[in-house]
């Protein structure tokens, strides 16, 4: 396995370990709400957010149970919006990475209320002492957090991209609805290591901007693989989104501009860096690895 | 009017005031978003946890941007648990207070995004310096709310009401579905004052005992209005949710004796208030008008 592929995984190990010890199963009436919100959070993934916060965290040599309890904080959050995006009046899909969602599995109330429960677990884990022990430092976490999750960014993508069904975007609104609803909360992902380790403004911004170019090529990989993908690979049904008339950039551009255009940014995200040492060469391999993966 | 209803008016002004302050209507493409969360938020209601807050923080002479901007929180995360609680896959409920519910006046994805978007500007708006200048009493805040909030509060005890459907409670696990459902969000609201204060930690304890024995009255008085009132006064469908098999202390043990129960809570929850001076006084008239309401 290469560096970046070792280095993930063992960051997903960490960051499961982690989730499982912050979502316990009481054995009460509701535990039925707590199985649900660990299908949803300890399901097969990448667990992309967490290795960013883990590798962001390790550039200012945060404590590991700082990052790893705000890494397990973001893909509560990741998946809180997973499970919403699931249900039948939004996506409507019934098979996320080879199994049933969660409403499938359980049932649609169910559902709301286990995306309701990890985004209020994902504030409450942040806003703990052992998080940090600067209380400063939890509510900046907390403030990001919500800006990048909330009505001004991942929720507020989600609106713009179910309206965006019945109108046609131009590119520069494609670029914002994306930077809303995946880049805001990579952002954070990239950035929370710098608030942790109380790092100088200029190389917060220049994780900022890295997260900015890294995310929209993100996406942008993710909807090539959406029209590329068999659905067995994938573990959803391939080009559903693309029937289904979503915005995406390359539905607008298409497929060979729109890989040249991830390419790029790619590259721009890896100039961002320029200030940080080899310590920062995993941040580097990823941006190189999300454009050309295949799955 | 008299001096509670003067006072429960005022704080419902005030709060709405702040949240139209906090939720504002930005110009852009997801404005329909902004706009549901405003719905949601400013409808009519007796803003019952605001004006907890407001009264709870006046025992401690909290400053009146920081009460007002932790009722409208509280008020937020309240605005949300109704939003997806009307869904059709939770109680399916398409009038709320003589008005559409979220759902109905706007479609289902947008009432799910719309409680989403509630609940991370509550945790946003906590997180803020202006609600507290010290950070360590912002992060006991979002803390004690998530706490209230999640899958061990407010979400854990709706997942028990659903669950109640198919199985019949005894008197001991309604009341710990009603402590969960609504129970712990009005504890919150009424200690929210003494977190902002600093009070001694006996002071909390009163105010928690307090909020206890008057969220259970609360409830039960709701379940006899239930009963009893006919739809065009509640604005919505009277005796539903006896009609579908709810969980209530009325259902179980009679309205006389409910109502009976009712009262003692109401007179032992006045005298956890003992230890406090006439300052309190607005919340012992809460106590007694809680369980003698017609509305």
């Amino acid at each position: 396995m290469s560096p970046l592929k070792t280095a993930m995984a063992e960051a997903a190990a960490a960051v499961d370990g982690m989730l499982d010890r912050l979502l316990p199963r009481p054995a009460d009436a509701e535990s039925r709400l707590a199985e649900a919100m660990r299908y949803a959070a300890l399901g097969p993934g990448k667990r992309l957010r967490p290795f960013l916060v883990i590798t962001g965290s390790r550039l200012f040599n945060v404590a590991t149970t700082s990052a790893l309890r705000v890494a397990a904080a973001v893909e509560m959050v990741h998946a809180y919006s997973l499970v919403h995006d699931d249900l039948p009046a939004m996506d409507d899909d019934e098979m996320r990475r080879g199994r049933p969602t969660v409403h499938v599995a359980f049932d649609e109330a169910t559902a709301i209320l286990a995306g309701d429960g990890l985004l209020t677990r994902a504030f409450e884990v942040l806003a703990d002492p052992l998080t940090h022990s600067n209380p400063a430092v939890c509510c900046q976490l907390i403030a990001a957090l919500a800006d990048a999750a909330g009505a001004r960014g991942m929720v507020g993508g989600q609106m713009i991209d179910l309206m965006a069904e019945h109108q046609r975007l131009d590119q520069a609104e494609i670029t914002r609805l994306q930077m809303l609803k995946t880049g805001k909360l990579i952002g954070f992902s990239c950035e929370a290591g710098a608030i942790l380790g109380r790092a100088p403004a200029q190389q917060r911004f220049a994780l900022q901007a890295y997260a900015h170019d890294l995310g929209l090529a993100f996406q942008i990989a993710d909807d090539l693989l959406d029209i590329a993908g068999d659905a067995g690979e994938m573990g959803k049904a391939a080009s559903k989104d693309a029937a289904a008339g979503k915005a995406t950039l390359v539905a607008l551009i298409g497929p060979e501009r729109a890989r040249a255009h991830a390419r790029l940014l790619a590259r721009q995200a890896v100039q961002h860096l320029d200030s940080f040492d080899e310590k920062a060469d995993l941040l580097r391999h990823l941006a190189r690895f999300v454009v050309e993966r295949r799955t």
